[in-house]
C-alpha cells in the first residue's frame, strides 16, 4: 500500500535496513511490513524476537564489511537469512548463554553463503531465497553432536516423526465433513499455524500478524500467502498424513512460500502463474514429507529447503518457457 | 537404417513424439525403436506398459502445456523421463488406483525438472539424460513413508542388499569357467536383463527386444550396448559382487547407458572414445555399488544415477579435452 | 624463494611435473617443495609414500593421455589429487594385492573429475582444488562394501567416532593452563599432527617437514599453514571437542587448507584478507564437525570436504566483494 512505502522511506537508513531484512522472509521489502514480522516474533515469545533481532543486525552488518551489494543490503536481502538463523537455533538447540556465540557466527556465515550462491544464481536470475539460513543452521545443527558446551533442546514434533507414529489418528473424513465447530477450529488453527511456522511459531496470533503484514505490502501476496496454508493443510490431509502436524502448520509453511513466490514475487502475475503455483506448491507437499523421511536418520528438520528445491525447479524452468519468463 | 528413419516422418506428428519418446530411454530419437521398446514394455508386464504410456503422454503434454522448447519435444526429449518414471513407482510402490495419480504428479514434475536442467546444462552442452526421472522418483518413494494412502510394493532384490548378504555364493570361477551349457545359460540371462533392466524388465525377451529396437536406429548403439551389459556383468564378477544381482542385469543397466552415451551419443565416434567408454563403463560398476550402500539406509534404490554421475563427469571433462570435444 | 625456484626449472620436466604435483597438495607449484613432501610422505610409512607415488603418476599420465590443459599438467595440478588418493585408501582399505588396481583406477577418476569440476568452476576463477579426490575416495570407499575382493582396513579413530564418546576426558582448562613440561608437549603435537594429517600422517616429524617445504615455496603459506592448525587446536579445545581427536590433529588440517587458500593463495594477501581467513578457519572446525556427523552413519570421513566446501563459499562471496576479489 501507497502509506506504507512513504513511512519505509521516510525511516532513518539502519532502521530501514533491518526492518526490510524482517520483511524479506516473506519477500516484503517494506519495514512497515517488517515491523509487524518483528512485533509478530516478539509476540511468539521473547527469545525467539531477540534471536530474530541479532541474527538480522548481524548478518546486514556483515555484509557491509564484507563489501557486497548496497543495492542488496538496502533492500534488506542480506537481513532476512539472518532473522531465521537466530529462532531457529534457539528453538532446535538447547537455550545457554554460549548459544548467542553460535548464533552471530551462523548469521556471519549466511550472509557469505547467501553472497556465493548470489554470485552463482544471478546469470540465471534466480533467487538464493533462504537456502543459506537452511544450509548454516543445518552445518551448525549436525555439528552440535561433537562439541560438549553445546547440546540439543527439546525437539518440537515435525515431520521427521517415524513413519510408525506417522499414521493419522483422525481420518481425512474429519477434516473434510460438514462444518461444525470442531471442524472449524481446526482448520482455522492449522491455516494460520501454517503462515506462523514459516519462522517457527506454534501460535495463531503471529499467523495472522504476518498475514496482516504480508497485505500491507501486498493483496496477491497475502492471497497466495493463504492459498499455500490451504494447499499445505489440505494435500497431506488427502493423502493420508499425520495429523497432529497437520494442526500445527508443519506441512504449510513450505507451500506458503513456494506459492508466493511463484503465483507473485518471480513470475509475472497471472493466470497461468496462479496455477503454475498451485501445481508447484502440491508438488512442494510431497518433496515436505520426501525431505523429511531422508534426513530424519540424522535427526535434522526440512526447515524450508523443500520450498527452496521445488522454486528452484520451476524458475529455472520458467526461463526457457515460451510463457513466463523470469 | 534408413526404412526406419522414413517411417518416422511419415507418422502423425503426435504419435511420433511419444514414440520417439519413449525412444529416447536409449537415446534413440525413433518412433519406429520407440514402438519396440513400448511393444517390449507390454510384453514384460502389462502394468508396466500401461504406466509408461501414461507417463510418456503426461510429461510430454506438460512440456507442450508449459511452452517449452518445441524442437526438443518433438525429438521426444519431454518424453522419455516420463517413460521410466511410471514403471519404475509401480515396481517400488504398492499397486492402488491412487498411485495413478502419484504416476501423473511425477511426471508433470519430471518435465519441469528436465527443463530446469536444460537451462542449466545447456551452456555447456550436457543433457539433462534419466536425471529428472532419478530425483523425481527418489523424492516420490521417499515421500511415501508419510502418506497413508500410499504403501511400499514387494522390493525387488537390488544391489541395495546389506552387506551381510552381498557376498557372493558362486566363485567368480564358476562365471570363467570353460564354457558349459550352463555357463552359456547364466552369460546369456545376465547379459540380456542387464539391457532390460534399463526400464525395470526382470526378462530376457524384453532385453532382445530392446537391442533389436536400438540396431534399427544405430550399429553402432547396438554394439556399446551389448559392450556395457558385458561391462556390467564381468567387472562385478572380477570384484567378488553378489551374483544374483549379477544375473539379474542389476549392476549392468548403468553401464549400458553410460558406454552408448560416451562410444555413441555424445562424444565423435572413434576409436579413442570406444575406449573411453569402455573406462567410463568399468568406473560405473564401482559408481553402481558405492551410491547402492550408499542410499542403503534410506532404503532407495540407485536408479539410473551412476550412469548420470558418470557421464557428466566425462562429458564435463571432454569439454576441456584436446582430442574429445563435444 | 628464489634458489628452490631456479632448482624447479632446472629439472627434467617429467620430474618437475610429478613432483610439482606432490607440491600442489599445499598449493605450492614447486619441485623442491614437492620433493620435501614426498621424502615426508616415505618418513611417515613406506606404504603411503609408494601409493602416493603411483597416484601422482597415474593422474598425470591420464591428463596428458585425456589431453588436458597442458599449462595445468605442468603446474602440477593434475597429480595432487592423485597424490592424495593413493595413501588415503591404503589407510581405509586393507592392503592387499588387488588394492593397486583400486588406487590406480581411482586416481584416473580422480583426473576427469577435476578437468571436469575446472569446466565448470574456471568461469567462476574458482579452484576445484581437492575436492576430486574426495569424491573419488569416497565412492571408492564405500563400494568396497559390495565387493569381496576388498574389505575395510582398521579404521583410524576418528572425527565421524559416535557422540557417546565423543566428549572430552581431558577439560578445556587442561590445555590452557598454565604452561607447564605436559601441556607443551600436548600442543607441540596436536600443531605438528595437524599439518601432518592433510596427507593422512599421524606424525610429529611429517608435519615438520610439511611446514619446511611449505616455506621454501612461501613464507607468508607457512605462516597461514601455523595459523590454521592452531585454529584447529585451539576452537575444539573452546568448544569442548574430543580430546583425542584434538591431539591427532584431526581437527586441524581442514583450517590449514582453508587459511593457506583464504589468506594466501586464492586472495589479495593483506590485512583484511588475513582476518578473513581466520573467520574462515573457525567455520571451517564447526563444519568439520558436522560433516563428519552427518557422513557417520556411512562410516565415510570427512576427509578435507569441510575445507573445500567453506573455501568455495567465501570465494565465491568475494567474486562479489568491493574489497576481495578473486
Amino acid at each position: 500500500m501507497q502509506w506504507s512505502m512513504k513511512v519505509d522511506m521516510a525511516l532513518p537508513v539502519p532502521v530501514r535496513v533491518i526492518l526490510r531484512g524482517v520483511g524479506q522472509v516473506f519477500f516484503c521489502g517494506n519495514a512497515v511490513t517488517g515491523l509487524i514480522f518483528l512485533i509478530a516474533l516478539y509476540v511468539g515469545g521473547v527469545t525467539a524476537g531477540l534471536a530474530a533481532t541479532v541474527g538480522v543486525v548481524t548478518s546486514t552488518i556483515t555484509a557491509y564489511l564484507l563489501g557486497f551489494s548496497d543495492d542488496d543490503i538496502d533492500a534488506g536481502l542480506y537481513g532476512f537469512n539472518g532473522t531465521l538463523v537466530g529462532p531457529c537455533l534457539f528453538l532446535f538447540l538447547e537455550n545457554t548463554p554460549q548459544l548467542w556465540i553460535y548464533v552471530v557466527l551462523a548469521s556471519i556465515l549466511s550472509s557469505v553463503v547467501l553472497a556465493a550462491l548470489i554470485r552463482i544464481l544471478t546469470p540465471y536470475k534466480i533467487p538464493a531465497s533462504t537456502s543459506p539460513f537452511v544450509l548454516t543452521c543445518w552445518m551448525f545443527m549436525v555439528a552440535v553432536y561433537s562439541f560438549d558446551s553445546f547440546s540439543r533442546g527439546p525437539v518440537l514434533p515435525s515431520p521427521e516423526i517415524p513413519a510408525a507414529i506417522a499414521s493419522a489418528d483422525l481420518p481425512a473424513a474429519a477434516w473434510l465433513s460438514s462444518m461444525t465447530a470442531e471442524t472449524t477450529e481446526m482448520w482455522y488453527v492449522a491455516l494460520t499455524k501454517g503462515v506462523a511456522e514459516v519462522m517457527f511459531a506454534d501460535n495463531v496470533l503471529v499467523g495472522i500478524l504476518f498475514l496482516i503484514g504480508i497485505a500491507i505490502t501486498s493483496w496477491r501476496g497475502a492471497f497466495m500467502a493463504l492459498c499455500g496454508t490451504f494447499v499445505g493443510v489440505l494435500v497431506p490431509i488427502l493423502l493420508g498424513a499425520n495429523q497432529n502436524l497437520i494442526e500445527m502448520g508443519l506441512y504449510a509453511f513450505n507451500p506458503v512460500l513456494t506459492m508466493m513466490a511463484i503465483g507473485w514475487v518471480f513470475l509475472k502475475p497471472s493466470t497461468g502463474t496462479a496455477f503454475l503455483a498451485l501445481i508447484a506448491g502440491i508438488l512442494t507437499v510431497i518433496c515436505q514429507a520426501g525431505l523429511a523421511n531422508f534426513l530424519a536418520p540424522i535427526g535434522l528438520p526440512t526447515l524450508t529447503f523443500p520450498f527452496v528445491l521445488v522454486m528452484w525447479m520451476f524458475l529455472f524452468a520458467a526461463g526457457i518457457s515460451k510463457h513466463w519468463s523470469n
